[in-house]
């Protein structure tokens, strides 16, 4: 019995896992579209999409499963619970990665602004701390789980400076200002990213500790001062 | 055992309906720092966000302790689960009251913008749905559910047309820019707001009815055309 419940508990590992690595993706596609306007990433990213819905949608019921029949011990159902909370971050960051596209595919009809380095940087931060979350939670590694929560700064940091640029930018020249709302936005996008990817180290913590770290002060910091 | 398990689960529904009484609340009050300049709600905010945050906790574990104990019934399982996942979307729920009140905070050193009557009409149909998913989801009410997911689109509008207005805004007087962000910023908090209503709302239909509803298209249109 106990061996079969580690085999399904791996099994919930490998998929949380696949799930992670699709959203990765969709993230970096995502941005192709936007930063080098590859047009043809469009329909992968949607396409990854479903598959990240549907996948969502069997884990939270083996979930379930697991836990009507094999009544896991205290340990293991906070693993459990800790699993379907990851679940829910994993594909609210994937729908992140679609908004983003959404605003790189009405942006591609349009003149392109001066390329702005921030956003990418901001995306290679999100996506390893993504990476870096999943792999902490799979592993309960607690001192990873922490250093993700870390660089969640780095990410806020770059988040109010492009707002600031993109603000000043508008005021510059007004026929800018949709382009640029746009990308203040994608901006934010990709600050909820990190935000998930923070979560999901949390959850870890949650796991691992069996207390609560959450609740750390969000940053929200002035965009133009 | 049963009565006993029939008076914790009375007990958690109390608890979560606290929890979004409190964040309605503080989603009024956020408001009022941002429209009427009422100051001395600032901290009214902050204490309620720190009771918000301790709720969650204490029923993240309570729901782990009526699983370990009570080995519920896959029916019971199902909506325990439901209040873990609500839980969590109240706790961001509330984040997003708290992300409006730094705004307006900021906004109160600065000449006033005109009044974006748009923002209020907002915030109140985003604590109704909020009301009502929460109603929905402790009487385990799937056309009440259904309701709040069509209220979803009204909001998503409303955000779409503040956008529009606040970007002709920016592009006539730029000396505007960095406030009128500052609303676009908010009209996306409330927009979230409606989203994790939905997610509660949605919560419902995957306790009641054992399937998911999930995934509808996300909202993403142009704020500017």
């Amino acid at each position: 019995m106990q061996r079969h419940f580690d085999a399904e508990l791996a099994n919930l590992k490998r998929r949380l896992l696949h799930m992670s690595a699709l959203a990765e993706t969709m993230i970096a596609e995502a941005l192709e579209v936007l930063v080098n306007r590859r047009e043809e990433f469009i329909p992968l990213v949607r396409q990854r999409e479903e598959e990240v819905n549907a996948l969502q949608r069997e884990l939270d019921e083996a979930c379930l499963e697991m836990i009507a029949l094999h009544q896991p011990t205290a340990g293991d159902l906070r693993f459990i619970l800790g699993v379907a909370k990851t679940n829910a971050d994993l594909e609210r960051l994937a729908d992140q990665a679609v908004n983003i596209l959404n605003k790189a595919e009405r942006l591609l009809h349009q003149p392109p602004l001066q390329p702005f380095a921030i956003l990418s940087e901001m995306a290679d931060i999100a996506r390893g701390m993504l990476k870096d979350s999943l792999h902490a939670f799979v592993n309960r590694d607690v001192a990873q789980a922490r250093a993700v929560l870390q660089r969640d700064d780095e990410l806020d940091a770059r988040k109010s400076r492009i707002t600031v640029e993109l603000a000043t930018y508008m005021t510059r020249d007004p026929s800018t200002v949709s382009r640029a709302l746009d990308l203040v936005l994608v901006a934010r996008n990709l600050e909820r990213i990190g935000d998930h990817a923070t979560n999901i180290a949390e959850n870890t913590i949650f796991v691992v500790e069996g207390r609560d770290v959450r609740h750390h002060a969000e940053a929200d910091t002035a965009p133009t001062g």
